[in-house]
């Protein structure tokens, strides 16, 4: 019982792996919720224990990342839904710049920042029990810790003028609410919707103006550096911005993930199936099903994307089922409603069961060095950037982890691959894709930071 | 990882109120629920920790006193749903005497025990592994710790034929299994589907045949008492025995109770929501909403279907939101999906807003004792059972608390009613059904439980 | 895993109640904790799932309101305790203006912000990956959200010095750190450790700077400000001064709380135990144990130090046991480790055994004013201020709910005692009190927010 | 609340890989646990929750495979402990064959049955409110599901008396309480207290009387299959005994796991600290810190104990901090209070760290057969009884598992050493003991149980 006085409540909601910020920001028994995820049991549950009702929803863009949940959270609370209205959504409804809405004593306010997506906006919150200042601002994609949004996903030939238009949104509308705003960004260090997006959990204007980089340009450089910006689209891209522009289908909690005897698996893997194995991935090295991918637990949101199809049954493999309820949820996050299922016991069901199984040898960064001058072929499987900029080892060759599907043709099937990224965790991605495919391949453990950190030579591509 | 033999799993699964219980048994990945609940995630959390899937559901019986789960359960499981095949469901799979199923190493064989209803069935479990011995029966209503299941349900004519086949199916059926066997049936002590249970976790043949005393009697003493047996008919069962026998509607998930403020819930009212005060009855009584009604928490699975109508939405009334999902979970158990919210804040907030407030005096068994001779109507909401065997305190009206709202005209409206039952809690029903209908009452907390233990008089039926 | 980057930590848990806040902050591996509180498992068990160690303990200053639990968190953890230098504690190590400390690629700096207490200091922290610029600041009881600490520990006499000093403090220390700096203060809304703190989840010096009101004046217009400001010092506040000197004794864990029959809290209750009934006060009042205080739940942390003794173990009543662990880190946060158990059943275990009770008539608003005019005694226990500003009723006597026990002598035992305050909670402690020491009195449900909402007239003290 | 009747409360209590099991039984508010943990918080939390206070300890014997948790768990509760007076205690109260205890409406009645220990007993209970008839019986270890406690603990010599003792004791003492009496033992499968347990839940006497193979024989049988059996001793049972007998160090609470970078796990290695690595087998193999041993988790309780010394410091290396907590656990219930920390960051940080690992080569069933015929030395670890009962692969040589360490002399160095058991995970355990001491080895990944699965041919040692 709080007897006194009206509490604002504040609460931030991360989904790990897409580093996906949702909030909810409420007063006097009404709560508004910021970009919801698809599973969205977690408003609902705050929500009855901080004894607010859910009223507003709010989408700060159309999301090309993940699936937006605000039809799920509308369809159990009968809160609106609102977004900017530069786009033709199939459903909620449209607002556009100075629109306000109050939320108890809150007053959100709409501010149109385009630039990431033309219809992108931002929300002011002002408390109007304590007076006229803006207190915080959600920023959506426009303005993050220590990066902006991408703006590439409109072409080459577009990024000047989105590029502009962002600029223009963050130095004439979001720089101007003052120093002192807190800002909350739509997602943290680790999305794929931006560069270079540092780790603190919450910022301000101020603190941004000073010390984030994109922020210290004039709107040329500003341009050219967007215009310089090498970011990846994931073929699943497309499905989320059909989904959040359409309506995604409806979830109604998780799907149910039945668990599969080792002759189930194998059956349904003949039907197509696609097994997905979340271990680590020296522990997929040790042994794994023939066919499987290997996608470490928090890296599915980042690369299921790339790996999966959204035709065939997806089939779980771990070594309990500790975590299956959260890949479940990593899953349909992004898309992936059709759950075969898991492996009843683990990885070790599957060979207990007599079934043959595949391994990939490992080496640290010291077994490399040590063959460096042999007949392999070194394959960097890390982003272009960190190529360009944190430097390569000698004699590797570049195919980023999520196009190594596709470039097979480039990576000689006769030979020793020998895979490294930054720490070896996208390495058994691509070391599983490229085993699938009959190669015979090492993986590096710990990559270019345990190369690093051996004090092992770097090359500098601007040299080479 | 379990990596040496095949575990038997096996849980019994309580829902208080109901005394009900369901029972999760499983061997080698697979497993079978015994009468699923409504509000079936427990299964399905219980098989992923397990590691199980659910491929059997069985219904010892058609039940009148809840929802029954089956059909829930098996949408998201893909499970089989059986019962008897003397009742024409509409869903399901009949199965006769004899039947078998394999549950991994166990074998669940279907054994006809009528009586309590004409297509009871009761399930014997081998495990194949050890021998051919029977290790556990499920015995729905047939056979309980303590008691025996009812057999009132097709009439006083009807009676000895039912109760008759009760005892054959126990005689000739259950106790042949042997002493050793465990017995686990559907309800535990508290429960409106027996007269005397006893509160034991599990039982055994062997026990039963010893202490249960419905099991010391001839045929011919059985059916007397059975005849002579007197149990209520709540007015809610009439669904659930429409809903267990056609299929109730689909839940998925719990309701969504929005947080309403004493603005909304005062308009609701108005509109015919029913408000269902969950607080214990001294809380009720220190200070209520006008025209609630009193349950307290752990009563509303059994005095809800006397109370509440299918009709009208429910606001539950609680001190904060800390069980409202539990409320939630009971009222769906017997069908009350119609769910107007919950007051945000808890009754302080009513008040708080400057509404009106009814009380109701309290008084304790010195109290009463020291007026018994004035001039009160003093009214006794137990069970008739209690009344008769118990003793009663003198000058009391013995009116059921389930009947009290449809004879009204028996309790002189100008009188000061004084209410007890057994410990408070009852008469705290009672209380509220009869302030609404505008009298003025007192309840004795304490009851006959507290008037026994202060020395006080009690009258015996018998002698009077 | 974490696999790119180094994540930084950062946590805010607010003790309910003592409206205190600590914080965690941590980078690479390691983390801090600021002003830890004394049930200190949650910052062990947060520092596990994040996979840090705790290695430096803060105290912003000595606490009054609570015990503070660095010894507690350093015995387990090994890390090192710091405060001010300023005061001579037994424990710890001092720290002057200037110091820093490296917690992973953050730099925590030492500012000396006397003025709540000589040794106050303030920690500001610079994340050394991103630049020089100070990002968040712990304030203590220097700067809060809406308010500054308070100023008067020292006495009348010296508060002009101490005010000025806190003055300097915030206008010299911490509001040139920049607008864009994020403040975590020591409180937020409820303490007592301030009047007016605002219920903002963090705040911002640019937000402070333009709507904290204790910001917006001059520095004499501050020191008159802190000269007329009236708060209580409840007794309790010597214990904690002390303990936090000198360290409280270890804790251990909570300690044991034996559940106690009727029979037991009885004997108990002879031999001096006090009874602590933490239900809701329209609860209390429809019944009770003869004696007992009542503190509802959130409210323990604060006016049990008002109400209890360090001299006699403490009974806890509730309606059963769901909450008893939370009251007891309430209890042992304020230094009441002498449990003496709790009541096992709840509070109707008391009356089912046939004991007396006490009650306490309830009236709404309307109900009070319907005979405001008759001879009755109305009492308001609300602080000075609400009374001062916000007005009180026509014929109403201020005793603050904290000195009510020690001004018994100024409450007509004679009369009818009507009692109110803001709500109704704190009415409950006060009628409870008055019930032990035998006066007849009623307690007002909703208080003045009932009344004002119930549009009732308000006198105006500087009008009177 | 609980209104009517009074409730008989009962819960089993499974420590995982100990196959231990525990015991609370009350009534009435109070309650008795039969032979606690050590890690007692589960029986508190237990006792809140159903609100009974825990006023009896009994222990069935002294055991030898885990420190008992009753001095433990009296200190919190002051509850009295009792056990059997054939053996000199250092701590609580002889009891002998006839005393009875009351706990509510309870009865417990002390049986001796020596055999397994000298002063073991078993406690019948009887609910008095029903009647005369044993409920259940705590059978400690002389009777399990499916099994008889070991005899061999007082050497071969002994074995006979001690073994008729057992057998006396189960069919002069336990068997006549009746067909229908609940047995509750003391551990169940898994167990290395017997050697054939079933996995049933719980069991009865008439269940057991009918299909428990050592109950079928003869008093002169029954000796002769003690005389034969063969179990191991683990070395960590001499540190279990001395504590059970004398009393453990206090616990108070888990000790406190610091997470520890590389480079200080590195340091502390050098400084004899002790690494575990409870990874699964096949994940060990992809990778680990060269020198660590490997114990996958839920193995920790059976082999830890074969393994680690108690004069070092354990470093537990993961994944991940997700089940830290319950290795912790594991460990002091045998006694390891020394915990040095564990691997922040899990495995992976280690590798990122530029240090070297050490991986094993696995290989399925099907690899071996490939290879069978060449120059390797096959080492089976399994049980001598699997390997006496089950069969073994050709050319196969048996060490146990628990063994490998003291006969290294065993197994030639310079050979290729391919280890494999019933699955795959006590190999793991061996291999580690191995590539610590030098060799190189491969382990088979799902051993005897894929071998059969395989189709491919065992030997019979009683053929060749």
């Amino acid at each position: 019982m709080k007897i006194e006085g009206i509490e604002m409540i504040f609460e931030k909601i991360v989904s790990e792996g897409l580093a996906h910020n949702s909030y909810v920001i409420g007063s006097a028994g009404t709560a508004a919720v910021i970009d919801p995820r698809r599973d969205c049991d977690i408003y609902e549950d705050y929500a009855v224990r901080e004894d607010v009702a859910i009223t507003h929803i709010f989408e700060t863009h159309r999301n090309e990342d993940y699936v937006i949940g605000s039809l799920e959270l509308a369809a159990r609370t009968g809160a609106q839904i609102y977004h900017g209205s530069h786009m033709a959504f199939s459903y909620g409804n449209p607002v556009t710049h100075g629109d306000t809405f109050s939320v108890g004593n809150l007053e959100l306010k709409v501010l149109e920042t385009p630039g990431h997506t033309e219809e992108s906006i931002s929300i002011a919150v002002t408390d109007r029990e304590l007076g006229d200042e803006v207190y915080m601002v959600f920023t959506g994609d426009a303005l993050f810790a220590g990066d902006v949004g991408r703006t590439d996903f409109f072409g080459k030939a577009e990024t000047p003028r989105v590029a502009g238009a962002l600029y223009d949104s963050i130095f004439r509308t979001l720089i101007p609410l003052g120093d002192g705003v807190v800002v909350c960004p739509a997602h943290g260090a680790g999305s794929v919707c931006g560069a270079r997006l540092t780790e603190h959990e919450f910022t301000t204007i101020g603190y941004e103006k000073k010390l984030n980089p994109a922020l210290q340009k004039t709107r040329e450089e500003f341009i050219t550096h967007k215009m310089n910006e090498i970011l990846y689209h994931p073929p699943y891209f497309k499905k989320m911005e059909l989904y959040n522009k359409e309506g995604a289908p409806p979830l109604n909690g998780l799907p149910y993930s039945p668990p599969l005897n080792p002759q189930e698996v194998d059956t349904r893997m003949k039907e197509h199936a696609q097994v997905l194995d979340v271990r680590n991935p020296a522990s997929f090295s040790g042994g794994h099903i023939p066919g499987s991918y290997n996608i470490w637990k928090e890296g599915v949101p980042l690369f299921a994307g790339w790996v999966l199809t959204y035709d065939d049954p997806i089939i779980i493999v771990d070594e309990d089922t500790r975590t299956i309820t959260d890949i479940l949820r990593y899953l349909v996050r992004i898309g992936y409603d059709s759950i075969g299922g898991h492996l009843a016991g683990g990885f070790a069901s599957w060979y207990m069961s007599g079934r043959p199984i595949n391994t990939i040898s490992t080496w640290s960064v010291h077994d490399l060095r040590a063959v460096l001058d042999t007949d392999l072929f070194l394959l960097d499987v890390r982003e272009r950037r960190s190529w360009d900029y944190d430097g390569f080892i000698t004699g590797a060759h570049h195919i980023y982890v999520g196009e190594v599907a596709n470039r097979l043709k480039d990576i000689p099937q006769e030979e020793h691959v020998v895979i490294y990224c930054d720490s070896g965790f996208k390495t058994g991605v691509a070391a599983s894709i490229l085993k699938k495919n009959g190669y015979e391949c090492t993986t590096v453990l710990g990559g270019m930071a345990a190369w690093k950190k051996a004090g092992y030579r770097v090359e500098n591509p601007l040299e080479s």
